[in-house]
């Protein structure tokens, strides 16, 4: 374990630009386990712009302790260094944690900053206004190119603009019209206008864009359609507001899949960036209602008590049934909630999916009926006993595969995350449809 | 369902450039179910850089036709509207469906083309030379800005570059040595030579490069480490070869998430994508792997028929013990699985991750061992069933974390996808162990 700390040790001597937040921020993290007044002093040595990077994506006990021991001078200035997404996002979280000093480092930004900031904070989290950056840089249509790049320069140099990809392109009623890639730019003669250029070409120069307010569910759907490397953000009157950048929407693509492999497991993704107890608490919601289910399952084994009393081979074969059914709804929830998040399913065609899930586990379901019906004649000498696994287990997996695709859709007809609880929903179909059936047809042939 | 053949005939009807493929592509499989005819008329109407477009997305069924029904000329010119990745990919799939037709495609394309296709199809799929695009903007470190942005421009009309986003800069060795953003070379006077504005910003122009034969991945964790846009592939000699952009990174990212949730639920993401019954066919592998390991569980309960003959209560509560196991074990093995592949934890973690997955799922036995012994001494009115059920819970849930983070950690080591397997693995150790545990704690205590 001490190899960690003084791997950890090496790394952040020498932090230089060439390493990765993220290296230095799990440095940072080890250091503290073995050496808070190393660490500290690590922290303090940070300069305002690797400070600013790793409390971005650093966690709440280290931001508490930046606030802490870190003069508000400092902090304020590592802000300044963030495009205004991450600056707000940061601020948010300070909020969070002192709400007192966080004022006092927004009263220490240029009032510019504190602004933006302060306008962007008010945007709901799932929105892309609140996700967007504020750095852009327009023109307007009547400028020549020349002219625009002197103005480029001028807004650099001052720090007030930072990477472009393209020039928006702002019409005479200030409502963004165009959006040329810097690429696509430098082919013409940097003597023309903007209208010049786009005047037999505004196809081609279409800006895609996305409201303000609207779903950011809906940029990522857009950026990927279309293959952008950025996204425009505008108000309910077409006036440009910010841009969504590559990065960001390759943050959230990775994010919604932590959080669907999470949902799908029953995990809650935030707890997990947590202490073990707040990580075993979120996880011990989902393990109750698995309990209350398997529960209700059992209520159902002990209706058939005499049943089974009678003939223990139910109990030995039983949870084969509900196993298989379990797996195989799985199947079909995996692909479901994955084709609704990828867009490549909607409601719509709701019954085509469902049809086809009923169909691949019917399959399934009668390839299994029958392997299992001659395993149970072997082991058991009775082909009866055959006959009820091999057709409780084609109910219950042809079953699984309709309510693996038909919960997930109807979650997301009501707007619900389709992968939201929907597996214990389905184990608890399959498994209490797995021992009922079985049972039931044992009870009904057999006994 | 004729709705869905109207409005994806509608949509047909005029194919803009503002459609997204996407769409286009799902109206023409709609438009096949219902009229094979239009469907062939629709598929001739393409003008080539829709064609190109859709081609890329599409099943293969759909590339079949169009190897069937459209001229070889027609084709050629649709992959030459390709970046040589795609035409690639392209090229890939039609081989596979009938060789000779594609041989004479690839001889309908310039020389040129051919040369880029035949030699990028050469690479391994996991690499980052099968991803990158060829086309690249480079020049030379003594070239003045002026000179390139013309050379730029010639390029660009003849088709030979399409969009850039850096300017690549090669040494008097041939070697790539920077890469300057296109809004980074606008605020300088354009007189200057390359190695004027490099010379006190080398840091600044440092150009992030992965080697052709590198893993994919290597190239994706780059990209999200430095939150870049381009990645520049280069040859063991530093030789710039292609570049590696945002919109790929994305896909793969997307389709990585997909494969581990698919993996993760025993779904082959290639078959899912064909018939119904190749599908059904995928999924029954892990079905029947599934079934071998309920065998085994059998086989394990069976060893306890007498005991259950005696007391028909542990057939009835078994199934919970082996229920809460493994959605213990599936939170452990989500957790785990998802921070391997986002790099948050390595094999050199192993310890610290199977410690608190191990910490976890105690805490929760814990609760979950006292609430169930209570729920079966109310039940069954048996102090020492609740005391058997309570200590194979606590076993059971605390084995589940141990191996839903020590499996796909020890898979990871072996370089096996983690995900692969892992979820059957777990149910069948924590499904045989539930049902172990409590049958023979019940056998020793109860009994």
């Amino acid at each position: 374990m001490m190899n960690d700390f003084l791997e950890a040790q090496e790394l952040l001597k020498n932090t230089s630009k060439d390493q990765s937040t993220y290296e230095i921020n799990e440095a940072l993290k080890t250091i503290k386990r073995y050496n808070e007044e190393l660490y500290l002093q690590t922290l303090k040595s940070f300069d305002t712009h690797t400070l600013a990077n790793v409390a971005i994506i650093t966690p709440d006990h280290i931001l508490e302790d930046i606030l802490e021991h870190l003069s508000i001078i400092k902090i304020a200035k590592a802000v300044e260094e963030l495009e205004s997404d991450d600056a707000t996002d940061l601020i948010k979280r300070f909020e969070e944690l002192n709400p007192q000093k966080t004022l006092a480092i927004l009263n220490r930004l240029s009032s510019e900053d504190k602004e933006e900031i302060l306008r962007l904070k008010n945007y709901d989290e799932n929105t892309a206004g609140a996700y967007m950056q504020t750095e852009i840089f327009t023109a307007s249509i009547d400028e020549s190119i020349e002219k625009a790049i002197k103005r480029y320069r001028i807004l650099k140099h001052s720090g007030q603009v930072d990477q472009i990809f393209q020039v928006y392109i702002i019409d005479n009623q200030g409502k963004l019209c165009n959006a040329i890639n810097l690429s696509d730019l430098l082919i013409w003669d940097f003597k023309l206008s903007f209208a010049d250029i786009i005047k037999n070409n505004s196809e081609k120069y279409k800006c895609y864009s996305i409201k303000d307010y609207e779903d950011i569910q809906k940029a990522i759907d857009i950026v990927e359609d279309y293959d952008l490397s950025v996204l425009a953000v505008v108000n309910d009157d077409e006036v440009l507001l910010g841009r969504i950048t590559y990065d960001d929407i390759h943050d959230l693509i990775q994010e919604n899949a932590t959080e669907q492999i999470y949902n799908l497991a029953g995990v809650d993704e935030d707890a997990e960036e947590e202490s073990a107890f707040k990580a075993a608490k979120a996880r011990a919601f989902w393990l109750m209602i698995n309990l209350t289910t398997s529960l209700i399952s059992a209520n159902i084994i002990s209706l058939f008590s005499g049943e089974i009393e009678q003939l223990v081979a139910l109990a030995v074969l039983m949870p084969i049934v509900a196993s298989m059914g379990g797996n195989t709804g799985s199947q079909a929830l995996a692909v479901t909630v994955r084709k609704l998040s990828l867009n490549e399913v909607e409601f719509k065609d709701a019954k085509k999916v469902i049809l086809r899930e009923s169909g691949i586990s019917l399959l399934n379901g009668l390839i299994f009926a029958s392997i299992m019906s001659i395993i149970a004649f072997i082991w058991f000498k009775t082909a009866l006993l055959g006959l009820v696994i091999a057709l409780s287990m084609l109910i219950n997996l042809a079953l699984a595969g309709f309510v693996g695709s038909f919960v997930p859709l109807t979650l997301k007809k009501f707007k619900i995350d389709p992968a939201v609880g929907s597996s214990v929903v389905i184990t608890a179909i399959t498994d209490g449809l797995g021992f009922f059936s079985f049972l039931l047809l044992a009870k009904m042939i057999l006994l």
